[in-house]
């Protein structure tokens, strides 16, 4: 069941032009929340050789979103995020790791902490926050 | 002097690798604020066709680190973005409007509002702000 | 019209009893947003002598809501609010000063700035930003 | 150890009078989190017999700052706060739970959650976060 739920997440993933451009990968997806990882590349970084802040924004607002769809299913509209950077981001790789804070007839908020890794070594660079609607399908009640 | 500032201002953009694949322009910078632009491309979509959520969360950051550089000088660092997604992106170009809210003592409050465009009819997706601090140099004043 | 509406938002904030028991006025309602003012008294202090956070983000909430209110109408549901703090608050009195950033198909997003003064001195304390949905009428179409 | 830090905290809470106005307690303080309680009164209310968002993000500034304060120590400054609303807030107590999401260097982001509760039985009412920085001692290596 959260096998196929991850499968799902997976498609939605790389069903998203914009994730591929980034080659974001899906790495987690069970009780504890969600994992989205990024090989950092000479493209994604900022002026100063740290990876852009757009880019961890871009982590945590999908990230976010999945972990939001653990708890309401696919159909669901990011409705806010918010990120605090803490460190700049140098590594070989960018993690986001989300997870369900609340949740409440259709609306969730989910928190998210982003890492930077060197060689499987971790530090963290920002963390922050989003809230998740559900799509309600036409007809259907609303809470 | 402020068209030395402006120029200074895209030389920082185009120094961003991560703006250049995104396509970035900086295409106002005046008392009013500052405002950067995006054509619209199939790379940068969600699932959905929409732009995706990630581009305009970068944008965000973007376009308060700009404004607030307009008080704050060139030395600075994002502390925090937040944004507010209220309709989904579409049409040819994405467009982002800062201008700096608060400001004092070496840190600065800035909004953003971003807005989707085709053939020249705009209409608002999404609104927020984000906290900026400069960066003193070593043995300088702190405020 | 709009001494009107600033009557029916004088009058709503007379019915909160927590904007009683601070003591909160709408000084301001027009075309460039609301103000709410409140006189600084002894118990609304924290440890060190300064206004506590706490009835900032209070003041925050409630601007953001009668800005919102300007354009939303009476029927208003407050979803989310954040408030950045950049100095300590001493003084007199503490004002509020709120507006629409954003506005689209019943939500909108709110900036307030908050100021402390003494003797007509003021100084910016903190700003953020909030958000805000109409209610609608049961029967009423959604947007 | 815990114990004491338990009643530092109590007396920082007790000293702040807008918190004695409010009637707030710290109810735990542990390496979970902590918690803040307020019992509802008439004069928390807002104009529909809720408790005044206000309230709530008082405790969720408050809560935050508490639960910043188990890593960064006692002297602390918040830097923002940011709070979902996720349902009106009636009952007997207003609850909120507080713990460290992230801490670096001298920097913790926090976040909480805010419940209300009628003889016993609580349900969620908000969620949010919050930023909080070390005060460093003047001469003291800043990080």
């Amino acid at each position: 069941m959260a096998e196929d739920a991850k499968l799902v997440a997976q498609q939605v993933l790389e069903a998203q032009p914009f994730s591929r451009l980034l080659g974001t990968r899906l790495t987690r997806w069970d009780a504890e929340g969600i994992t989205l990882e990024l090989d950092v590349r000479a493209d994604l970084l900022q002026q100063h050789g740290f990876v852009h802040g757009g880019v961890l924004c871009y982590l945590a607002d999908n990230a976010v979103t999945f972990a939001a769809g653990q708890v309401l299913g696919t159909g669901v509209l990011t409705a806010s995020v918010n990120l605090h950077y803490l460190r700049p981001a140098k590594g070989d790789l960018v993690i986001a790791r989300a997870a369900t804070q609340a949740n409440t007839s259709g609306r969730a908020v989910a928190t998210v902490e982003i890492y930077a890794a060197t060689g499987g070594e971790e530090y963290l660079c920002a963390a922050g926050s989003g809230t998740v609607s559900a799509i309600r399908a036409a007809g259907a009640p609303r809470g």
